[in-house]
C-alpha cells in the first residue's frame, strides 16, 4: 500500500432508468438479479456470488445513462488519500456520508479529469449468499460485477492515471498500426481477473458497457434462448461469441433504456504482478472477436453518458484525435 | 405394417403419489413439468418437447406404484390387431373411452401376460409446443418422455413378446456369464433411439424407472445443485453419471413418493432396421456406470408396484430364477 | 411399405475436393471425422455415432461439388421399386455393382426429374463403432451425418416428390408472405428426426449443404475456437447460432473448396405420423436465426453444383420464378 | 507488504513418479499438460493457461510422493524476509541456485515447522501462452495450477503459521461438532480464488493433492469420458461432482504411481479483504460432495509423502489428535 490506498475492485454501477418497471422486468425478471432493497426511486441489486448489498443500483430518471461507477478500497483511511490525489490531478471530490448511498458507508466521489463520475468506497452492508442456493439461479444467472469499460478521447492519459496514479496493473492494450502505434485501449486490473477496467478511445467521457460474469458457456447460451423468446430480441447488440481480448465469451445487450451489459465468462488469473501485457493491433479481425464475426458499428457509435456529480447534468463529450474503430468499419461509416 | 398395428413410442405413464402438493412440488415446481391441466384427484404434466395432453399423470392414490404405462399407436385401426394378439398370448384387455382419460381418444388397456398394465391409444389432444417458448423452462428443464424401464422375473419372455409380437426393434442386451449365457436385460424401441422400453431381470413385475429426457449434461448439473438445494437431496438415488449401456448421460431421481424417474440425455439415433445389438456381460463395471461407479443397492431392491387394471390391487410379485444382480453387489447383499 | 420400398434415413454424401491434403487437414485433422479407408483418389469418412464405412466420401476432382448423396433403404427389393417411381417422374437411373462404390452393395443412382444426383442402396459394410472410444474424439467430434440441405427453384415439386412419391413426413415448412402463400422451404424427414432432407428455393439444382451432428452446444463452441485457431477463421461462414427452423445449434463451415457443412445439435424427436408441420413466413426475422443474427448473402447465393450421373459434367442451373431469399436481404442484393 | 515479501500465489508442485514412461501417458496424452522441457530425470509441464515454465514437474524417482511445493513471491527481496521468519518458526532453509531448478530464479526452500518442503521463488522463464491456441487443447485441457492440498496432524498450528506469519486470508473453515469446535480444515487464498493452500486434518506431513483448473464442467465430463475409455478407470477416485466448500466441480485423479491431481474449475473471486469465511461442520453431508455422494475411505486415509529437503527421506508420519474423517466414516472403519 504504497501510495497509502488500495483498490480492490471495481464495486457497483448505477444505470439511470427511465421506466423503474421495465428495467426491472428486464434485470430481474429476466436477467436473474437479485433484489436487495428498493425505494421509490432506486432499485438496489445484487449478483447470485455478490455478497453485499449492490453491485448494480437502478435509478428511476428523466434520461439513460450513467449516475456513477464505484470501485472498492480496501481501508477507509486510504479514501482520504485518493481524496488528495484526485485533486492534485484535476478532480474535484465530495464526501459521501454513510447511508446517503444505501447500504455502503463513507464514500469519496470524484469527478475525475476526463469528466467520470468515480466513486471510492470501503464498507458495504453485507446481504445472503446466494452462490450455493440454486434454488434463486433465475434467467441469465448473473453472478458478480466484473468490470466497467469506458470511452474517451484520450485512452494514454487515463491509462496513466488508472495505472500510475491508482495503482491497476496492465493486462492486455490495443494499439493502431504503423510505425509510431498509439495506445488504443487498455484492460486494467486490481483483483486478478483480465480486468476491473477498460479504457477505449472514442467520443466520451461515456460509460461503454458494465460487465457481469456468469457461470460458463451455456449460461450464455441459454440467456440468449430466453431474451430471444420473452421480447428482448432486439436487446442482443452483439454475440454470443468469444472475445479475442480477455478470451472471454460474451453477449453484449442493451437495457431497455439503451444502457448497455455484458455477459461475460472465461477470461483467466492474472495475479503475476510481472504480468507482460497481451497486445493487440486495432485492425485485427480477431481482436474484437476471436471467430472473426463483424462488430456492429452501434458498438463504437453508442456508449453511456455520464452524469457530473457537479453539475447534476450530463457531461458533454468529446472526440479523440485519431480513428475511434477498425479501418474496415470506418470505411462502411 | 405387416402386423396390423404399428406401435410410435413410449407415450405416457401414470404415477400413483400419496400427496399431490408435495407430488406438485418436485414435479412441476422442482423438474420443470408443464401443467396441461388438473383436476381433483389427477395432474396432467407434459414436457417442453411434448406436443400432446400429457406424458406423465399423477394420480392421487393411497399408495405410490404405477397405474399403467402407454404406447402410441399409428392407427387406431390398428388397437384391435393389438387387442387379438394381446389376448393370443394369455392377456386381458378392456376398451378405454375416449376422455376416460383426459385428452385422450379410444384406447386399449391390456393386463399382460406378465401382469403389467399397459394402454394402447392413438389420438391426444394437442397442446401449445413450449420448445421454442424458453421463458417457460425452468428447473430441471425435462423435455419428453423417452422410455419406461420394467422388472420382472422372466426377461427372456417378455424379450421375445416385445420383439416377436409387438415388433420393437432390439438396441442393446446385457447377459448373464458363463458357457451359456441367459438373457439378463434387453433395451427395445419403436421410435429410433436407444429405447421405448427396457426390460431388465429382477422381482416383478414393477416398473423400475420413466426416463424422461433433458437437452444437456448442463441441464443433468443444473438439476443436481438445484435439487440438493431446494431439500432434495435424498432424492438423488444415482449420478450424476454417463451409462455404459445407451452411452447417455442420467440422473436418477426418487420423487416423495418413491417412485423412480431418470433424467436422461445423449443417446444415439437407431434408425437402422439391421442394427446389431450392443452385448454387454451382467459384471462389467462400465455396464450401468461407464466411468465405473458403483450401483446402489436400492437400484435392484426397489422398484414401483404396478396396479392390475382387473383387480384395481398391485400385482403380486415374483422372483427370478437367474441371478438378478452382478456379482459384487449380490457379495454385499 | 405400402410403396414397396422404405426409406430409412439420409446415408452419406460425395463431396469433389481439388486437394486431398487440404481437405484431410480439414475433415480428419480439424473436424475430427474417422477415415475408415482412402484409395488414390477417395477418401472414405465416418462419425463418431456412425456404424458403417462412411457417410462422407471425398473425391478428387478438378472442381468443388457434389458427387451424389445416397439414402438409406431398408431392404434390397425397394430398390427395383424406387427404380420404377423414378422412371416415371422422369428420373433417369442406372445400377450401382456391389463394391463399385467402396465398401458398399447394389445400389440405384438415380438422376431425379430436377437434376440431382441420388443414390439408393441398402448394404454397406459394419465398421468399429466410436461411440464409447472416447480416446478417438478430436477436434470438432463429428458424431453422425444428419441430413443434406438442397436448393432447387422449384421447391413445391420436390415437395410432392419426396412426401408423395418417396413417403417422408414433413415437419416444418417455410412460407412466402401474402394472401397466397407459396411453399419456400420444406424439411423432410424419414428417421425421427426434424429431418433427413430440406428443400429451400434457389437457383439449382444444388446442394446447399450436408449437416453432420456434434453431442451438444459446447462441442459447437470448442468447435469455433478451433477453427479460429487453426487457420479456418473464413471457413466460418454462420454461427454459433440456435436456428428457429429445427431449434437446432448450428455453426456453418465451408471446407477449403467451399463446400458447406453444418455442424448441427439439438433438434427434437418427431416419431408421431400425425406430426403438424411448423410453418414460418420467409421474412420472420428469428426463423433462421432464433436469436434474430442476420444471415450472410453468401448464404443465399453461393451452393455445391451437382454432377449429372449421365453426363459426368455439372448440371446446368435455373432461377426461381419466386424470391429467394428474405425481403431484408433482396433489399441488400 | 508489511511483512517484508508478498506471496502471489500456489506456483507448481514436484510430483515423484516411478515409470516416467507411463507419467507422461497420463499426464501429456490423457490430461493434456504442455510439456516445456525434459531431461533424463524430470518432465516440465505446464497447463493451456500458465505462462511460466513449469507449473507441474515430474521427477523420476524410486518411489511416489512429492519433492515439493512452491509459492511464487513478488519480488527478491521477499525471499530473504521469508528465510527470517521461517527460521523464526523452527523451519530450515536453504538456498536454490538460479537454474538449479529449470527456468527458475534464485529460490528459497523450506522445510516448514510441520515437515513439509516449500519452496519460494520469484522468477521463472515466460513460456508462449496456448490459452488461445486452441490446436493445442487436447484431453482434459488443464490450464492452471490452483491450488495444494495438505494433511497434518494440527491444522490449527498451520492455519497461524500461514495466516499470521505468511499473510494468506481464509476464505472457509471446517469445524468439529459440539460447544468446543476445533479447526479441521482450512482453505486459504492469496491470489482472489477459493484458495491457493487448503490444511486439512489428517496423519502428516502429507500432501494430500494437487489441483488444477479446467474451464468448465463440461471439459470434465469429456474427461471423465476420456479416462473410462483410456485404460483409467480405476484413476477415478471420486467424482465427478460439485464440492460444498468452494462450490467448484470436481474430478479427484490418482496417476499411476497413486499420486493425486484434482481437476477443479467454478469457484469463486475473493478479492475483499474482509472476507468473512464460511463455516461448515465436519459432518456435513453436503460440505465435501454438495449433491451428497459419499466420500471413499481412500480420500482419507491415502495422501503423497514428501521428501525432506534435509534428509532426502520421505519425512515421518505423525496422527492428529482429533478425529480425521466425519462421523459417518469413523463408523466404517
Amino acid at each position: 500500500m504504497e501510495r497509502g490506498f488500495d483498490i480492490v475492485k471495481a464495486g457497483h454501477i448505477e444505470f439511470l432508468v427511465t421506466d423503474m418497471d421495465e428495467a426491472k422486468r428486464f434485470y430481474v425478471d429476466t436477467l436473474g438479479f437479485v433484489v436487495t432493497e428498493a425505494d421509490r426511486s432506486h432499485l438496489y441489486l445484487r449478483g447470485l456470488e455478490d455478497r453485499t448489498h449492490h453491485s448494480l443500483v437502478l435509478t428511476k430518471s428523466a434520461s439513460p445513462g450513467v449516475g456513477h461507477f464505484a470501485f472498492r478500497v480496501a481501508e477507509e483511511k486510504g479514501l482520504k488519500a485518493i481524496e488528495a490525489v484526485a485533486k492534485a490531478h484535476g478532480g474535484t471530490t465530495r464526501w459521501v456520508e454513510p447511508g446517503e448511498e444505501k447500504g455502503q458507508g463513507k464514500a469519496l466521489l470524484v469527478e475525475d479529469q476526463f469528466g467520470f463520475p468515480v466513486e471510492f468506497y470501503t464498507k458495504m452492508e453485507k446481504e445472503e449468499w446466494m452462490l450455493q442456493k440454486y434454488q434463486n439461479y433465475r434467467g441469465a444467472k448473473v453472478m458478480r460485477l466484473d468490470h466497467f469499460n469506458i470511452m474517451l478521447p484520450d485512452a494514454a492519459s487515463a491509462f496513466r492515471w488508472y495505472v500510475d496514479s491508482l495503482g491497476f496493473g496492465c493486462t492486455e492494450v490495443t494499439e493502431t498500426e504503423g510505425s509510431k502505434p498509439a495506445l488504443w485501449a487498455a484492460w486494467l486490473r486490481r483483483k486478478h481477473t483480465c480486468h476491473d477496467i477498460a479504457l477505449t478511445t472514442g467520443k466520451g467521457p461515456r460509460v461503454h458497457h458494465a460487465g457481469f460474469t456468469v457461470s460458463d458457456r451455456s449460461s450464455i447460451m441459454d440467456a440468449a434462448d430466453l431474451l430471444a423468446s420473452s421480447g428482448y430480441l432486439k436487446s442482443m447488440e452483439r454475440g454470443p461469441g468469444r472475445h479475442g481480448v480477455s478470451n472471454a465469451f460474451f453477449l453484449y445487450l442493451r437495457d431497455p433504456d439503451g444502457n448497455r451489459v455484458e455477459l461475460y465468462t472465461g477470461d483467466y488469473i492474472s495475479a503475476d504482478p510481472d504480468w507482460v501485457p497481451i497486445r493487440w493491433k486495432l485492425n485485427d479481425p480477431q481482436r474484437q472477436t476471436f471467430w472473426g464475426a463483424p462488430t456492429p458499428a452501434s458498438w463504437f457509435n453508442e456508449a453511456m453518458r455520464v452524469k457530473s456529480p457537479r453539475t447534476g447534468r450530463f457531461a458533454s463529450v468529446a472526440s479523440p484525435k485519431i480513428k475511434d474503430r477498425p479501418d474496415y468499419l470506418l470505411a462502411a461509416k
